[in-house]
């Protein structure tokens, strides 16, 4: 039992928390079979609770191409008709999920695959028509925080695709990305969480060309300043916004990295922070 | 709480469990949406706690000839090959699984999906080689009641795919009434357990021809009548020989019969005990 020496009283209410750690990886990663097993053996060995959420990869794009099923894009974003939800719930919610589950238990991780509509997880609503109908994604509305809790609670690593509902008996693909810090967020309010974003890059990098030149520290200050350099920019402006909601709304800290991030003795990634 | 009058002394202890419904749905159940969403309103309904098992269907065969692989028959078994497996996967772990599970949450059932693998649920080996290979199929070693009970505690309706794996990072192809029982006996050390087998049929019928001709109770001496009259034959020899083997292991009793023998005021199935 701790005793409320001074120390302890000085410590932010936080530090008394469980750590969970919230691990999402993009499909570049399920794509390569070695990629996602070394992956996998660093994920395995992460210590406390942890959540796994993966993204989607080529697989579905083609499988629809095997079927004759054609990829809509409007406005470079993807059109989820109703044959596009049957084969990303296929392959999302079956084939990579259910590899991913029985490669982590012959891992010794107790991992349990779950789809949004699992244990009522993940609700949402289709995104209402307004310019563009992107048919049926989902904007999510809530975590079963409880449910998930439980899970941890017996000692089960969740494995979430990215498949929501909507309560009314439909799936919906919602962005794999969002499902993580969503995820990571509701949790926020029991555990000390990080967010880890596994990407192809080392972090955010000072020159694009240089693998080395990951930025290891990011606070409020530093990120204003890299904002003003222009050194955050493209496709990083929308991932590092992402990354900041998620800390202004009970997530601990949050780390971009590869894959070997996740690693105990990992150094070159980028940590961010308020 | 219960006196320990006579009465109850008198109980078998096996009366004091609490009941568990495991239900085991067909393929043609799941194929026809009609049929699917009727069977999950009366499913949904089940007082107590309840697992569903579902089967595959013909989805899985409909998408390989889709896709170009060919369903390999020996001695008219389907034999698994790799192609196969992924394609199991995705539709009996995904599709199927998935959308069984988001109408069961629109009914207010909270139902979880789970193959084999999700919480090392269902333990199996691949079948050894002998005269045939039957490839990526999978024979039971052991079912985690621990786990499915864990998931019942919490409220949680489990619906199992028919999918094992093998604890070294394969999923493979189980028969589903084979999941079921196996399940079923494995839940019967804690729970009074009934086994339900939603088939084509009303139950047994004295004459195949005679929907309404259902042999409504069946106990081990009218079971061996059955069989000496020949009114036990063809396809409903291992099927009740499955019973059977159910009920020798804890099952406390096995009901035959179509979707409308879930509903509470149902009358016309089978029900076969010791």
């Amino acid at each position: 039992m701790k005793s409320n020496s001074p120390e302890n009283i000085n410590l932010p209410l936080d530090e008394k928390k469980r750590s969970l750690s919230v691990v999402k990886i993009g499909g570049n990663v399920i794509e390569n079979t070695s990629e996602l097993d070394k992956f996998l053996v660093h994920f395995s060995k992460i210590k406390g609770p942890k959540i796994l959420v993966h993204g989607g990869g080529k697989l579905a794009t083609q499988l629809a191409s095997k079927l004759g099923v054609e990829s809509q894009l409007v406005n470079g974003r993807r059109i989820t008709d109703g044959k596009s939800i049957d084969i990303i719930t296929m392959v999302y919610g079956g084939l990579t999920n259910k590899t991913i589950v029985a490669k982590l238990q012959a891992k010794n991780c107790n991992a349990i695959g779950l789809s949004g509509a699992d244990g009522n997880a993940i609700q949402a609503h289709k995104r209402p028509v307004k310019e563009i109908d992107y048919g049926f994604v989902g904007d999510i509305d809530g975590v079963n925080t409880a449910f998930v809790a439980s899970l941890l609670q017996i000692g089960l690593t969740p494995v979430f695709c990215a498949l929501s509902h909507d309560g009314q008996g439909r799936i919906l693909n919602t962005n794999a990305d969002t499902i993580a810090s969503e995820i990571a967020i509701g949790m926020g309010d029991t555990f000390e969480t990080t967010l880890y974003y596994c990407f192809e890059k080392k972090g955010v990098l000072l020159d694009i060309k240089d693998e080395n030149s990951v930025v290891t520290h990011i606070n409020s200050e530093k990120y204003k300043e890299l904002l003003a350099q222009e050194i955050i920019a493209d496709g990083m402006l929308p991932k590092l916004e992402n990354c900041y909601h998620a800390l202004h709304h009970n997530v601990h800290k949050v780390c971009l990295g590869d894959i070997e991030m996740i690693q105990e003795d990992a150094q070159l990634f980028t940590t961010i922070i308020l």
